[in-house]
């Protein structure tokens, strides 16, 4: 099979052994696969695949068909449209997975959209609702409104009732972000639009002290992401007075139950909104494989509005 | 009736009009009085009682029997031994509490040990189960294992299966604590001891890089003391990797309905365990009310096993 494989830094599109799948796996003849922020870190040497997962090939989620089952896996069947998270190796023509972490495709979903929905929609479920416990009428922040998380995270919150807010540093693309159904506030402004109960933290330690702050009593932030730092203030007087919480979450070195479990949330609360089109999957460009440098340089470029997705 | 009262940050015995029990609250003739840091705080000016509780008279726990129903009080009968957590005003001959954050004093508890125990044990309860979601099997550290929350917390840890460890600074007090089912550290050590799930905060900020650093993988902390310092250093990318959140919390400014809720927990979890014996109430000292500045003394002058109490 072809993949994409880092070699010292570099992206190239390489061949590889076909992967066999074992006990309970499936082998998936990968259609698309979203970008994320870790392929970048991966990249570069600072984000290591888990174990088990192939370490030069990038890619932490995927969609396609499903191609064969290895021994004892049941859940679908050849031909099938499967999507899922992986620790790593997405970005390949073929990929191993178990089953218990695939998800089926709605129906109205095209590949570009089912490879770039499992790590945005997982990663924003489980942030905001297994973890943060975000309920109907709170009033919700995302910080980062425009990226993936967040153009998902922003939709999730909207279909269940959250009054919702998120902001953009952007300005060209406040419009798309207000569309998804919060109100768009610039980064410098959001302490005077709170209290928030729930805030999804995407940039880090930057944020923290002003999040805090403009935190509801009994509120909770949910950080999934530092790309502004991790060295983070944190007042803990503030904490208790507020009765507050402050979680940290991520998926890719979670252990296979842990993913299943977050696949069996997704496909009982995200996969319907997904199947009827009141939540979408907005992409901001696709690219087929052998243009991956292309790919990842859109991505890295910044100002993107929804995903970027390999074509495979 | 004579209560404990702050004038200029002196403590005085003095004579206040009777409280008269409003819509649902009891009248109660109080026999004990715990101590709490925060009656330290208070005396200085630092800590203001939340509205409706009286601000010139600290104590926030007490145990009594019940002198009299106001309207529409119907849980207890004249007589009944009760005990609470109150917003302020527990040092006193009468307070008025709502019926619904009182609850009832197991037969085997003496008045000391009832006037201790509402605080200690409503603190830990809340912040072990109710947030941090202490569960059997889980590595349980307690920081600050001598004092009343610590006692109290310990024990509760034991009783619901939870390996304990504490972490006490007097070495005099070692064996007192590891008696109540605890395998005690000094605080320099505690890092070598872990992974654990949970560990409950007394200290503040400077045992919170520590406490991140020897959390296991899904592991909570619990914030409900900051005598150490507030202002804390927190490793963003840490909390993600470890997928741990940090709780802050306290009881004092809660609702009546947050502090009925917690009544509520106390009677179904703890109460069967002060009833039983398999959970004590330790008591350092206790002093008659026009000795109280002795008893204040004894507080602030530290290294006490449990707590201390006002009888009055």
């Amino acid at each position: 099979m072809r993949a994409v494989t880092i070699r010292d830094g570099e992206l190239v599109v390489e061949e590889h052994p076909d992967p066999v799948p074992g006990a309970g796996q499936v082998l998936v003849r990968v259609r698309a696969a979203g970008l994320n922020g870790a392929d970048m870190h991966q990249r570069l040497g600072r984000y290591p695949a888990p174990p088990g997962s192939p370490q030069d090939i990038p890619g932490l989620e995927l969609a396609g068909e499903v191609s064969q089952n290895g021994p004892g896996a049941t859940r679908f069947e050849p031909g099938d449209r499967v999507m899922s998270i992986v620790g790593g190796g997405g970005q390949a023509e073929l990929a191993v997975v178990h089953e218990r972490v695939l998800m089926p495709v709605p129906e109205k979903l095209t590949w570009p959209e089912a490879g770039g929905a499992p790590e945005v929609f997982t990663t924003a479920h489980d942030a905001i609702f297994t973890q943060a416990g975000l309920q109907p009428g709170e009033r919700f922040l995302v910080h980062g409104g425009a990226g993936g998380v967040g153009t998902a995270a922003i939709q999730l919150g909207r279909a269940s009732g959250a009054i919702c807010y998120a902001t953009v540093r952007n300005a060209a693309r406040h419009d798309d972000v207000a569309a998804l159904g919060a109100t768009v506030l610039a980064p410098e402004e959001f302490t005077e639009h709170g209290p928030f109960d729930v805030i999804l933290e995407l940039v880090g330690a930057p944020n923290l002290p002003d999040n805090l702050n403009a935190l509801n009593t009994g509120g909770r932030i949910a950080v999934i992401g530092i790309a502004g730092g991790a060295k983070a203030e944190l007042n803990l007087g503030v904490l208790m007075g507020k009765l507050a919480r402050i979680h940290g979450s991520m998926l890719r070195y979670r252990p296979l139950e842990g993913k299943a479990l977050t696949a069996r949330a997704v496909e009982r609360s995200v996969l319907p909104l997904l199947a009827s089109g009141s939540v979408t999957v907005p992409i901001a460009a696709s690219f087929p494989l052998d243009e991956v440098n292309a790919a990842y340089d859109a991505f890295t470029a910044g100002g993107k509005f929804g995903k970027i997705v390999l074509q495979i």
